[in-house]
């Protein structure tokens, strides 16, 4: 492996005096342009031995580049609130916006090599980790989010000299140091190995690695400085036509009729207020004490609600709601986003709000908004939509790997009782506020929403998070349903363990 | 104290029945105009013994509410990441939007109490954090947000009843507790004299207490509903107009020249080349030993840089920055704050960027805006950047009560040196993004940012946290100055331990 990095690099002191300029100035240039545009952003990530250079290569960027966009985000060991969410959360929280540039010292990369080698080396695990950070990048990549991984390449031996001299040097310059627990040679020869496994799995089109000499240093930066000219080159440049799915979703014919999952609900059920009464109060109570429950703190329970307009979601939240813990629950409405999330990855909202363990999230409407509303409104282009099925998946997959329950509603009404109900809101005084101009016209559009509503069960309905459709007809059949089925699913996660 | 609360209060179940509808509808209507404002927001702080229903309110507030734009913040034993960082924080973090109201569980007041009561009785210091209260409340009022602080009253022997009852009954529904560990008879009284001496301490004009007989459930929400019916009230109507300050910051005559801070400086100070080298080189190394050094983990660094356009902030940040470990600091340019900043009071961006113990924040242009450039051109009422001052001295006391060492500098240059940098700037192709029509504009003000400059010094330079006026004209001279003081203020914050 890197056989090439072994002829040997080299820039004297002058050619680097002479490229320097037009470096500094290119790249000026670019990120101005990138910080005007504030359409991508860029996340460098600093690899390589230590002594390989990566804090003077830092302190390099920031003398060339425009430091007020620019940001070193650093990642040791996790602090509580870190520990207390998904591994990748810490991540996704300091994601820069568009027109930024994050240097990420101590990436993804480092805490999958340091808890392979150094806590729990397993090799399914790991590939299966390194294939996990190919689906993060390549999200990343497709939400404007430009990846550099730079490695900056020493030779084993020379890597373990420099480390010497800096361990014996004075300690009046700062030293970037990630590998000390890496100290015997066993150990060593263990991350080399790992790490260029990590090279070949996650080596994509969309996040090549970036494999640069680091012996030489005049060499090693103006690598660096012409490596980042092209990468801003890229993210300046106009954004390629999206490619359209290649195949349809599904098979469908003009001529048969289209088949949707809703269609198979019987919204005839119904309970008596004296049923509900009782069958309510249950569910409330199974909840109460299943979120009591000490084995809860070690999950955490994330609900979504979608469903028509005026479906129930909000009455059947408040239900669920009186059983939790005001302490330990929050209720996130998804409408409009701010700059801050217009800035950044789509999911980046709704990771904001991952609960911690023991806690619970309830979102009323969600990151299904892609597929459904911005699918059948156009917001979203179809190549957008198309792989947002993949990115939710992979996401939900996330939040069930670090422990969390998830448990996703569509609340299901039929255009009859919708337009009743819309119509008492209008003569209700306190429900009028519920009623706007907007969600007489959703309703002309109900047929496309069915369709967009049996892609989204299809496609991101997993053992790990599956759909619960409910009738909500009867407002008491759909209350019950949605709350047992938390319980149940709690139930069934805590027995576990 | 409070005498009249033993006057017994009841409403019978149907006579809140009877007002039920009307409240919830005055409630609805008056927060959709206030979601619609966007202009100011409402804590309110749920306080009492527990037993007096602080869930029961909780319930029946999201169940007259639009619960979308509604949040709960509770807060018990703080995370590593609030411990970090000043004991204020966690508030400033979950500040609501304009249009949003948040509930408040555990409150600043539980926070004081407990403590007092708890940890470290200490009078002084329980009054001394009492009117820092005020401030911090009065601030919040004057920015928008509205607190609305309900004390639920049970008289003490009632509080006990309930307290053993709620201990004793079925665990089917989640219950709020905030006192369980006051469980001496003794230590109920301190609670409660405590508690008395800080309603009357924080009984003010910006947020007086509301005291609410909690004994008979109907009364108590019924009146609840009310008084936030007023609150809202309050919180959608037109602005007051500010009220002018009433004295001139200072005695001025027209006939006597204006005295400027900066006119006292000697800008032809100056180091030469090989002297600028030896001694940027000894302060960038004191630095990186003394904030690499044990004691200033319990310790942080706040700098803050401000400066006429071109005085050479960037390039003496540059210098600063060389000498931090990157992991460990962060560079914060100040522009135009985002929607989210500026849906919060003032210095909610500032407070974001708070570093923790054994960090730095190192700010390129900062709060200070509002009495510079905000006062000069206007954006900011004489009214709004008059309090500013106390409210940043409030702010940077909070800092170095918390341990923090700030360090504020002022580049001056001359308007004869600065039209130079700006005409080089325009023919160093990589200068040439730093300068904008604006910054020449800004020129044309340079006798009003003088004055601002004065009085900014004046008001703002405390023992806690003084300003630096550093003569920039010679970039060497200025840059050594700066970095000297930072390290001087370190080793003498240091070594007090």
């Amino acid at each position: 492996m890197f056989d090439s990095m072994k002829i040997e690099r080299h820039l004297t002191k002058e050619a680097f005096k002479e490229m320097e300029p037009k470096i500094r100035e290119g790249l000026l240039d670019l990120q101005s342009e990138l910080i005007a545009q504030k359409k991508r952003s860029i996340l460098i990530l600093l690899n390589g031995a230590d002594g390989a250079g990566k804090g003077a290569v830092l302190n390099q960027l920031y003398g060339w580049l425009d430091a007020r966009k620019l940001r070193t985000l650093t990642y040791g060991a996790p602090t509580d609130e870190e520990r207390a969410r998904p591994a990748i959360w810490r991540y996704w929280r300091d994601m820069p916006a568009a027109g930024e540039i994050g240097i990420v010292l101590g990436s993804w990369y480092h805490a999958a090599l340091a808890r392979h080698v150094l806590e729990a080396p397993d090799g399914a695990r790991f590939t299966e980790t390194l294939h996990a950070i190919n689906r993060f990048e390549q999200m990343l990549a497709s939400e404007g989010v430009i990846v550099l991984k730079l490695w900056l390449y020493l030779e084993p031996k020379e890597a373990q000299e420099r480390l010497k001299a800096l361990n014996e040097g004075p300690a009046d310059r700062p030293v970037v140091r990630e590998w000390d627990e890496v100290a015997s040679k066993k150990l060593r020869r263990q991350l080399e190995e790992s790490a260029t496994e990590a090279f070949r799995i996650t080596s994509t089109v969309a996040a090549p690695w970036v494999v640069i000499s680091a012996e030489d240093k005049h060499y090693r930066d103006a690598m660096v400085g012409s490596v980042l000219m092209d990468t801003l080159a890229r993210a300046i440049a106009p954004e390629a036509p999206p490619v359209p799915p290649q195949v349809p979703l599904k098979a469908t014919a003009p001529q048969l009729p289209e088949v949707s999952v809703l269609s198979t609900l019987d919204l005839t059920k119904a309970l008596s207020e004296d049923e509900y009464k009782v069958q309510i109060k249950a569910e409330q109570a199974r909840i109460t004490r299943l979120a009591a429950s000490d084995a809860f703190r070690k999950r955490g329970l994330v609900c979504v609600f979608e469903g028509s307009d005026a479906a129930g979601k909000s009455s059947t939240i408040m239900r669920l709601r009186e059983a939790l813990d005001p302490r330990c629950f929050r209720v996130v409405p998804i409408g409009v986003p701010t700059d801050e999330e217009r800035a950044r990855p789509y999911l980046w909202r709704f990771w904001r709000q991952v609960p911690a363990r023991g806690h619970t999230t309830i979102f009323d409407r969600s990151w299904y908004g892609r597929v459904l509303v911005e699918r059948v409104e156009g917001f979203a282009s179809p190549a957008a939509w198309n792989r947002a099925y993949g990115e939710i998946n992979d996401f939900e997959r996330q939040l069930h790997d670090a422990g969390y329950v998830l448990a996703k509603f569509w609340l299901a009404i039929s255009p009859e009782e919708q337009a009743r109900r819309f119509e008492a809101r209008e003569t209700i005084a306190y429900k009028r506020f519920k009623l706007t101009e907007e969600d007489w016209r959703n309703r002309a559009k109900w047929p496309l929403y069915e369709r967009a509503v049996t892609d989204m069960v299809d496609r991101t309905s997993t053992f790990f998070a599956p759909w619960t459709l409910v009738e909500a007809e009867n407002k008491h059949w759909g209350r019950v349903k949605v709350l047992r089925t938390i319980a149940d699913r709690l139930e069934e996660a805590l027995a576990e363990g």
